[in-house]
């Protein structure tokens, strides 16, 4: 493999536009869609056994977690990162929060009273399908909040971040990257299948007019809040099975940097055993 | 077939005490555990399009959702279930609590409080690791409350669970029904195996102590409890595939009486397509 999946995705220093990284699967990892199916299910067991051991830590006091942060424009697969990524995992150890425009009680709150109820306790994967960051993505290019609530906004984000880091959530913040003509492609497909019209919002094609404002906002997004405890990665996406491949590994990645083992538990395991011997 | 798996494992009048059914598997069904697994990888597949549909139709405003509450004897196979079935399921539509021993704000509200906040919505699929029935099990062994606060909780239960079913939650409640010298044997090879330790708790053997108390709770809870719109089933759980297919099967039963599909979307679909025309 050579270079980690962490090293290659994370987005690097004074390049944080869209444009300057790849939609279409690079070089790296998996040639094609079969091999990547291979890959991913490996990956999947690997994480199903590390979770096991994040959730057997957290019963046993240790305070780590894991946040998976999925942003990206309309199509670009956050809800085939659930079904093909996040699966792996037990569903007793995943909390898992979407992030839809905010209620009228939730303008009521500052933009991160939602999403702090939402991190993950100790010991569970949490993962985010939007997130604090549309604040400063739908909310920058709608012009829903003046400039400079959108500039505070980015530090904001880095305190709440750091706070998150520094008390034993690692923050894994992945940008699900497609270019203009893929989500064509995915839209002309929605509309061409009828399991798919659900997924259909006319404002999906509204919000294509903007696309190169999102993409600015995200932009500034990457430059201001990819920080080296908590980076952002950008993830190749037109291609599904390159996409499930990148975020699985980075989530292997980042699981293994934990050198999580089952907890040791104090108990005498023989008087144990001669308690649960059978009754004469 | 022949008969449904849910006609087959649904508790039977005057027949409510776990002695009444078996805990190995019985006949019906498959017949060893690879045919068990080749059976269960059909039925998670499709469970996972039964509930995109029904995520679907909770996008489309259709208040319908699942409740599968699940309820057994330490290491009877909760979590189990959780991984081998529920995982078959989008994270993104799964809506998974967990009910330990009520916080002591918990205890200041009704024994339905904290039960309530955690009913899946429209579309989802909700998943009780222990539930409300903690209140009338645990509780009547242990005697938390007095016989008749115990007396009037199954009713306020049926009430509970009646309304669930008029407002659209489907309640699919299963006894993962073991016996005791398996559970010895479960207990035995946690002890056994370093990477199981971390879920032994000392206090599970005290439990085996009351196994006839806890084993006269669960009929008294299925006497009272089992209804014809929300009945419970009992899941022979001695064989883990056994237990991962009898689930999967009432609860694939459960959706395909849902009758769902695709709801349909009334858009202009040329016109969408104009509209999503490349730039000239």
């Amino acid at each position: 493999m050579g270079r980690s999946a962490r090293s290659t995705f994370v987005v690097q220093p004074g390049k944080t536009h869209p444009r300057d990284y790849p939609a279409d699967a690079p070089s790296k990892g998996p040639d094609d869609k079969s091999e990547g199916a291979a890959d991913l299910s490996g990956l999947r067991s690997k994480l199903a056994v590390q979770q096991e051991m994040l959730y057997a830590c957290g019963t046993a006091g240790d305070p780590r977690s894991i946040l998976l942060v999925l942003q990206g424009m309309d199509t670009s697969g956050k809800g085939g990162v659930s079904s093909d990524v996040v699966s792996a995992f037990n569903p007793a150890g995943v909390h898992f929060a979407s992030f839809k425009a905010p209620t009228p009680k939730e303008l009521k709150h500052d933009f991160l009273w939602r999403i702090h109820k939402q991190v993950p306790a100790a010991g569970q994967v949490g993962v985010f399908d939007r997130s604090h960051y549309e604040d400063v993505l739908v909310a920058k290019v709608r012009k829903l909040a003046a400039d400079s609530v959108i500039e505070e906004r980015y530090s904001r984000i880095n305190d709440f971040e750091a706070e998150l880091t520094a008390t034993g959530v690692t923050v894994v913040k992945c940008f699900l990257h497609i270019d203009f003509n893929e989500q064509r492609q995915r839209l002309l497909a929605w509309l061409d299948d009828p399991t798919k019209h659900w997924k259909f919002r006319e404002g999906d094609i509204d919000d294509r007019q903007l696309w190169p404002d999102f993409e600015d906002a995200y932009a500034a997004a990457l430059g201001r809040c990819s920080t080296a405890q908590s980076p952002w990665y950008v993830i190749p996406s037109n291609k599904k099975w390159y996409r499930n491949w990148a975020v699985a590994s980075i989530m292997l990645e980042t699981f293994e940097d934990m050198k999580l083992t089952y907890p040791e538990v104090d108990l005498d395991f023989q008087r144990l055993k001669e308690r649960l011997a059978p009754p004469n």
